[in-house]
């Protein structure tokens, strides 16, 4: 505390991010791509004039939308781009949600939503998961200064098909709903195509996961001209030039890569599905999953316990210390290799 | 407008950066290094690990806050970093200004600061400078919710002494008072050594100027602990990693190479100093500056004329059309060949 900071920081709860550890582990606690981005990038920094750099990037950052614009079939004017998609989460938080009446969230969601709300003083209320730990889409009410949740949800990992948010989005006409894709490259359907239709539909995406450059800070917003113009009044009114030179070009370059994309998510996703097995045999519940990590819990193992176990065993995944989320593991897939020590480490502990 | 938009959102006057155009002309107007960043840095791209990128990075990007403290004699926890000054400048006004009494600003500065005003709803009051187009520090009230102002100013160009900055700190205790120093590395005189003695005082900087980094987006604020751990608790709550791995490294090796920098800021004073002697010879009266540009007036021509003469000549400089403002023109100082290029332009314009 200090009598220095303005009285609403005084109240705020920051995010805290996953472990960034300096040991080495077998790291599956971030949702981290385990394989590497585009061999392209390697040549766009071995040709990368650095002189160019003396000068400000493109306020705009045209180039890059009209990259995004493409593998998403939309128009550059569509496209919002930023620092990371948790940037462009919170721009749309402040751009779209400060309003009279409480934006809605799943009480199980990205944990960075609640944050926001804190940050800008906006008013929220929570809406359960249903029985199956999937977000109750029908009991989301028509009134209410936005929506937001992510699809595939994290951390539990299911998805909604497009033609249950297109049901969503018949009813919400009102108020943005911002649907969070950041998971959506391991299987789960983009509602993207949506957006021709329903000009209160913001798409959140990320080069973060899918593309293995978590690293490299670079998210987008895709969704109707005046959603995109409002965001960027936002932006324009906050920072000029969030993203930088060497950003954008590594950004464009593992764009025009599709086919490394495709085949680092399908060898996931294999992957994944391999590791669900194992897991089941070995009496875990786990979740269906459409992303890139397994919600996981043991009927007769908590999750505190297994979390400390693996890590004794030099594999981190995370724990949420939190009701109703206790008793879970959230865990990242790594290679066939990480998981495999994984499976291993487990059937140790058991 | 947008029925979408959250109602202070509507309200909002974005800030307008200086134009990145697309034809070739010579470029003074955005005060870009006429030089570029470190040879060094070339080796940094050379042999940066691709596969990194699928990592998060440091959310506190420690490494390059070391970095930083190192240059400026302070310890890594006075140091805090964001994506871009403007970007340090927005999380400083809302984790500091947020406070019932109005923050005081310069009536001519950095036009950024009444956009954050806006977006932040935070009251300002301006004050006047003195009639030699200076900041007038004595004229600061000792009762507000805050102080901004940049030294060396812009557009103006005049920076104050140390000394006078710590009068006023000696006046105003109760508030934070952020000093912007953007423009420091070209003959300014740092106040980041009277942190030491004031807890209330927030010095901003930036990569882009004397480093030739505006490409990059690296940002820097240095203060007591507690106000770093105030923007902290902002950033942590709206972006977890704002610095990239390569914009990390990149910062580094430029910081790491001190030789290379005062060269270059050495070489634009020296032909910042030679331009405002040839202008003054064609009755220009030129602004004493600490910068990187001159902000100069014609006694028989109008600003708005001569920036439209020199475009058409293929030079581009800045021109405010604000009160008080319209008569002059501010140039950046570009290479000895540029300014050659610009004096002669001028003198067939007159």
């Amino acid at each position: 505390m200090s009598q220095f900071w303005s009285p609403a920081v005084r109240a705020l709860t920051p995010y805290v991010p996953g472990e960034q550890p300096r040991e080495r582990l077998i790291k599956l606690n971030t949702n981290e791509n385990p394989y590497p981005p585009s061999p392209a990038i390697e040549q766009v920094l071995q040709a990368f004039a650095v002189g160019h750099l003396r000068r400000y990037p493109d306020p705009e950052s045209l180039a890059l939308r009209e990259a995004l614009a493409k593998t998403h079939g939309v128009e550059p004017e569509q496209v919002f781009v930023g620092n990371g998609s948790d940037e462009v989460l919170a721009l749309a938080f402040q751009a779209f949600f400060c309003q009279p009446k409480p934006l809605l969230m799943p009480a199980i969601s990205y944990s960075f939503y609640p944050v926001y709300c804190k940050l800008y003083d906006i008013h929220y209320r929570t809406v359960a998961l249903d029985d199956r730990w999937q977000i109750a889409l029908k009991a989301f009410d028509a009134d209410n200064g936005g929506v937001v949740f992510a699809n595939p949800n994290a951390p539990t990992g299911h998805g909604h098909p497009r033609q249950a948010v297109a049901q969503l989005l018949e009813r919400i006409i009102e108020s943005v709903v911002l649907v969070d894709e950041a998971y959506v490259d391991f299987g789960g359907e983009s509602v993207v195509p949506l957006i021709a239709d329903y000009p209160n539909l913001l798409v959140a995406g990320t080069l973060s996961k899918g593309r293995s450059l978590a690293g490299l800070r670079v998210g987008y917003a895709i969704g109707s001209r005046e959603l995109i113009e409002g965001l960027e009044r936002v932006k324009n009114s906050f920072n000029s030039y969030p993203i930088d030179m060497l950003a954008s070009e590594v950004a464009i370059a593992s764009l025009e890569d599709e086919s490394h994309f495709k085949a680092c998510c399908e060898q996931v996703i294999a992957t994944r599905e391999r590791t669900r097995q194992q897991l089941e045999a070995m009496a875990f519940e786990v979740l269906p999953s459409q992303t890139n990590f397994l919600f996981v819990r043991h009927p007769r193992h908590s999750g505190a316990s297994l979390f400390s176990g693996l890590r004794e065993r030099g594999i981190l995944v995370r724990h949420f210390n939190k009701d109703g989320l206790s008793d879970f593991l959230r865990i990242s897939i790594g290679t066939d290799d990480e998981m495999g020590s994984l499976v291993e480490a487990l059937q140790a502990i058991l």
